[in-house]
């Protein structure tokens, strides 16, 4: 688009527009017409803006408080708002009237950006809960995500809520983190899958999202949240930075925001290089960038880049932030006066996020619909929907000889124990500070299930997440021992925000150095083992600990990463057999705090000894002395109540060009009895490459329900372009040769290897 | 130095010398003449040079075993010899005859360069055992480990060994791997301090020492040795680069060993960037780089970087390794032959090898003196050099009540119990297959200063390092029972080079997912702290573990990391106060497996949070919640039976440019009743840092002995160019602004703060 400089002429009689139009509008401002090109309008209102008027568009100072969005009211303006305390109906009702003082009250009637959070739904009051991000990853059900945020953009979109902080697309291979629970998980082709889908649900209610956190936040020294990630250039690109290119060349996020860390060293919020020469100039960023909360004060207070408030806010600004969320940008002012800032910089961040502004529509409409706030926020359909996303993300992971799905004509009497059978835990972001009263526990979804049969239920808890409290686990066994069969519900539990975090094991900022089960957990567990009566684990949790005892010693294990409001719902289904599990580990649970890291997708050398078993004091084999490093669950695991026979695999055309695409064919059949869904999933290894590649990574996947007895066939289809890595000069090349296909129904489930040939 | 073509001269008439000088030799050739400088002789021997004898000279493939020496005596030629099996006179005598025969029977007379293992003395069977590296650098002493090495280079020289492949200057910060013995500590300046030491105490015998492992080796990926190291390019050059800066540009070491991992996937050793154009084109090195063992066949066979061994060596000669240990260079003719391969880059490397020896004076003089090795290796003087070393690398950790030195006149009986009580314990690359009736053990050394003495020592090994074996701890907990205090010696045991690896849980190869103490030791330690004796634990070990019990109910803690051959000696002189304590910690105490990395040196932004205690269920604190991030002993703990008070600290100029040097005067008391060494530390912190940097970094340390009573003045020195950073555009610069210059006894005991500016 040409640029104009219409400073030129008198815009109160000629408007000239880049299409080249001419047409004289004495009364309305170029700015306010509709018709006109965005790049116009941006730059007619811009002309008008004062300073303050600029710098103000560059800040959200009303993020949280009820008292904070007061003050707009007052007089104070800022480019966006962050409401965090009000119900749907309040926070839609308060949009109506803040937009409609925006655009009737105020000088030039900017409306303002209404974010919210909406990781798992919105976070305002009595929204519907969905399934935390780490559940929506291990769905393995793109198409299924967006059809979830599309249900919470609803929700949103009757609020007046415009754009979403989310989603994370951070990369889960710091276990030790607090916030491996907001993630897809552990690989980028299934978080870049998932991604997209998260963005464009929501894009239907014309909501934009907020990938974060611009980048590689995801992996902090020590797992500490916000330190420094120690990283190269290559892994930056090919790991950290995969989703953010797909998400961004794919859905045209209008924001993105930037993250607390340093990358080998470089704060990125105070990064030109990584927050505008990559993000705009490489990836083709189009948006305005929002600031993690505080993140450019930080660059004084915890990276000690600068020393002042204003050397951040200038050295912020400069780098790419456009929108920061604290304080530092009130010194944009006091900069331009002494002269130490062009005001270019200021322009060029207003521009953006007004442009924002009128690409989402906002200067003619920045309403909600508060009278459909009762009808569609927390609606039948919405909440079926996360039952429907709880379903499809549950993971079984053993289960031997077929002891779920339970057989309710033998048990007269189930023990459902442990601290997370009868409470639900929602994750960090979710709205409600835990009120266990909320959504369907475990135990309330097995009393609905089992209705009015004949089967007796014996609750206790035993214990809690976090004490080394024993004195209740006697309780639990008791009422295993009254039992004919155990359902034992362990795992964390998460924060909200960091507030209220009594009992959290995991949240942001809510970090361990140990991962095996927290608290006397493990303790419960050897207690009912004790008892000799079959036992069923649930985990529920923000990532995966160190369960070996617990993949030796119980007959079943079912991992649910917080399935949001009908979580308990989902899980009665599935023990009761009403709902087939299948979903798929996102991410990979380690065999011990130190073997780690436990990702599947480790570069060749990573692992490269044969580890059968770890030897003996004779003769010790080495490379662990004491153990294998390789996950306990790996990567792309996942039982079904049917059985899925990989038949065959046919691969197109095995020669290819840089251009092609690999399709390949693969047959399965459900040998069992049960309609069930499989997710087939496709790997790549580059054979020989100049620079390291994984073992394997997921380039294609597809989940598809297969009637019993069916045999189907399904299309994979993997671009070569997909192929690539980055050589010693940095540059993203295919590089010719020999690639295995890997094809089966997990990352250690391989049934076919097939070798396709780039010239 | 002008080079000169002299191709376009006839040789046998007439000599040009870049000194200008002319003179007509027509009988010897001038690479023979050893006034002629280097350049010239090297030229003229590479052009009367075969392309076999060339390859030859790039290669070592005698390397271990007697027959593959013994080929060269058939015929064969390498460039490079390391012989492994034989002891230090048959070792003298075979080299006295291989290079006879080499400059006698050998076409052109080329000297064979002899390399051999020289960490912890040399390997060849019979030499002195001296300390382990890991056990040097807690000396903090570099003078002392330059006689350290001068006296094995002794040893070195009368067997006819020309080079040494030590010193490890790789960076301990991955606790897991199982090379952390063979390192100077986690710190680069004490690492880059005593590796100039040990390389200048070789140098006097005339030998090269060979740094490696170029670099960053020693962070592998989940500990696993061989491993891809994570990191950026800022880390790399801040960080592992720092100790080979140092070395190179103060020693001029002759030899450089290329690593087997790759740095943010690519392959050192296939890498030109880092083999060529750092090590050679920005540190300035002008030796040659010899390859570890296989590292060229492994860029085939382990980095899958090519697909085959010709295209390894390939790879690797033009990436500037100059001499392979394995097979792969023996693909170069072939590759000449097929016009695969430039001639330039073997003749490159050739003339580096032949540099070497010419500079080394091998054509002039290779041999040892057969007849001295009686006298000179294992002299009594360089045992008590291995003793007086171990006596200053021992750290005291721990000692309530001042329970040490033990009052002999107060104890009728000791145990001494634990699986190193009586057994010593070589670290890897020790020549010993830790055969335990080499050296002085921890019992034999207490019967050797005990003498006569009415005390009975009850000992008792209770459980070995490695097994759940507990059915031996009675035994210990007997002879506990029976005495009025326990010495318990607890810790690892090291391989052997990977061979008669038995009980190993240390050494290379031999990595551990967790850092607790292996096998049964703490139910050993808690069933002698049930007896209510004292107890006194001795950790034997090649690196730290988590052990926060011991440091909670041990009376006192004494760490020894491979005190080589009167490892005994010297524990029985400190517990009985022969000796005064006087190492420190040069790599932290982790608190747990999972609380890593420890290392004192993070970043800024990498322990942020205030962390006194990890807060309780109802109100956790979060990162981590469970635990603090930091060691649980630090960088430079380590205490003395002495006790130093810090007087004062003076800074003379504190406003400096970026030539100045820092000054500071600190004064120190010895305020106990016995003379004492004390190490003098101080750290600096940049303030404010347009990158991230330590929260502390070492940068100058003195160790001081100060008599009972005495005060003195000890001046500490640190050029300003030392406080430089990479920047964002990874330039080396020093930022002005302040620094925080802090003074004390150790990282976490910092006495004095004092700012400096820099303009």
């Amino acid at each position: 688009m040409k640029k104009i400089t219409l400073g030129l002429i008198s815009l109160s009689t000629l408007i000239i527009t880049t299409s080249g139009t001419l047409k004289t509008n004495p009364d309305t401002p170029l700015y306010k017409d509709k018709k006109a090109p965005v790049a116009d309008r941006v730059e007619d209102l811009l002309k008008r803006m004062t300073l303050k008027e600029k710098v103000e568009q560059l800040q959200n100072r009303a993020s949280g408080s009820a008292d904070e969005i007061d003050r707009i009211f007052k007089g104070e303006s800022y480019g966006c708002t962050h409401e965090m305390n009000r119900s749907a109906a309040e926070c839609a009702d308060m949009y109506q009237k803040l937009q409609t003082y925006m655009l009737t009250k105020t000088r030039l009637g900017i409306p303002i950006l209404t974010a919210a959070e909406g990781i798992e739904g919105i976070l305002q009051n009595n929204s519907t809960i969905f399934p935390q991000e780490l559940a929506q990853g291990s769905t393995f059900n793109p198409a299924l995500i967006n059809r979830m945020t599309s249900a919470a953009g609803d929700e949103a979109q009757v609020m007046g809520i415009h754009q979403i902080l989310s989603p994370v697309l951070d990369i889960a291979r710091e276990l030790r983190w607090g916030r491996v629970e907001e993630t897809f998980g552990e690989d980028p082709y299934l978080i870049a899958e998932m991604g997209v889908a998260f963005v464009k649900g929501y894009q239907k209610s014309s909501i934009t999202c907020t990938p974060k956190h611009f980048m590689a936040h995801g992996s902090p020294s020590g797992g500490l949240n916000c330190a420094n990630v120690s990283g190269g250039e290559r892994e930056l690109r090919s790991l950290y930075m995969y989703p953010f290119k797909r998400v961004i060349a794919e859905t045209n996020p209008l924001a993105v925001m930037s993250c607390y860390s340093s990358y080998d060293g470089v704060a990125m919020s105070g990064s030109a290089y990584y927050m505008t020469d990559i993000l705009r100039g490489e990836l083709g960023f189009k948006g305005y960038v929002y600031s993690d909360w505080g993140s450019v004060d930080r660059l004084q207070t915890f990276h000690h880049a600068v020393d002042s408030q204003e050397d951040a806010a200038k050295m912020a600004l400069i780098a790419g932030i456009d929108l920061d969320i604290d304080d530092a940008y009130t010194k944009l002012e006091g900069l331009i006066a002494s002269g130490k800032l062009d005001l270019k910089y200021i322009d060029q961040a207003v521009r953006r996020v007004l442009t924002v502004k009128f690409n989402l529509g906002l200067f003619e409409n920045p309403y909600g619909d508060p009278a459909k706030v009762a009808k569609v926020v927390h609606s039948a359909a919405n909440v079926a929907m996360a039952k429907e996303v709880a379903d499809e993300s549950a993971i079984l992971l053993k289960n031997n000889n077929n002891i779920l799905p339970l057989n309710l004509s033998k048990y007269k009497s189930i023990a459902v124990v442990g601290p997370n059978s009868n409470q639900t835990i929602f994750g960090d972001y979710a709205w409600t500070e835990r009120n266990p009263k909320l959504g369907t526990t475990l135990l309330a979804g097995l009393k609905e299930v089992i209705g009015n049969k004949a089967i007796t239920l014996n609750q206790a808890e035993g214990c809690d997440w976090w004490s080394q409290d024993k004195s209740h686990i006697a309780e639990a066994v008791k009422a295993v021992e009254q039992s004919d069969i155990a359902i034992v519900a362990i795992g964390t539990r998460s924060t909200f925000l960091g507030r209220s975090p009594k009992n959290s094991t995991s949240g942001e900022g809510f970090d361990l150095s140990s991962l095996e089960l927290p608290g006397v957990q493990m303790d419960l567990l050897k207690a009912i083992k004790a008892t000799g009566k079959p036992m069923v684990v649930i985990f529920i949790a923000g990532k995966p600990l160190a369960m070996p005892w617990v993949k030796d010693n119980a007959d079943a294990v079912l991992v649910q990463w917080y399935g949001g409001e009908k979580q308990g719902r989902t899980l009665a289904d599935i023990l009761t057999g009403v709902v087939n599990p299948s979903g798929h580990l996102n991410v990979s649970f380690p065999r011990s705090t130190g073997n780690s890291p436990s990702f599947y997708n480790h570069y060749v050398t990573d692992r490269n000894e044969p580890f059968d078993q770890p030897g003996s004091p004779e003769e010790p084999k080495g490379h662990y002395i004491f153990d294998r490093p390789d996950p306990l669950w790996a990567f792309g695991e996942g039982m079904s109540y049917s059985n899925f026979k990989y038949v065959s695999c046919t691969v197109k055309d095995s020669v290819l060009n840089e251009n092609g695409t690999i399709n390949v064919e693969v047959e399965i059949e459900n040998t069992g009895n049960r309609d069930g869904k499989e997710v087939v999933q496709l790997y790549v290894r580059d054979k020989v490459s100049s620079v390291a590649t994984p073992v394997q990574q997921l380039k294609a996947f597809k989940k598809e329900l297969i009637k019993a007895g069916a045999r189907v066939k399904i299309n994979l289809h993997v671009p070569v372009s997909e192929l690539g890595l980055y050589n010693d000069r940095m540059k993203y090349v295919v590089e010719p040769g020999e690639f295995d296909i890997q094809v089966g129904g997990a990352s250690n489930q391989i049934v076919f290897h097939k070798t396709v040939s780039v010239k």
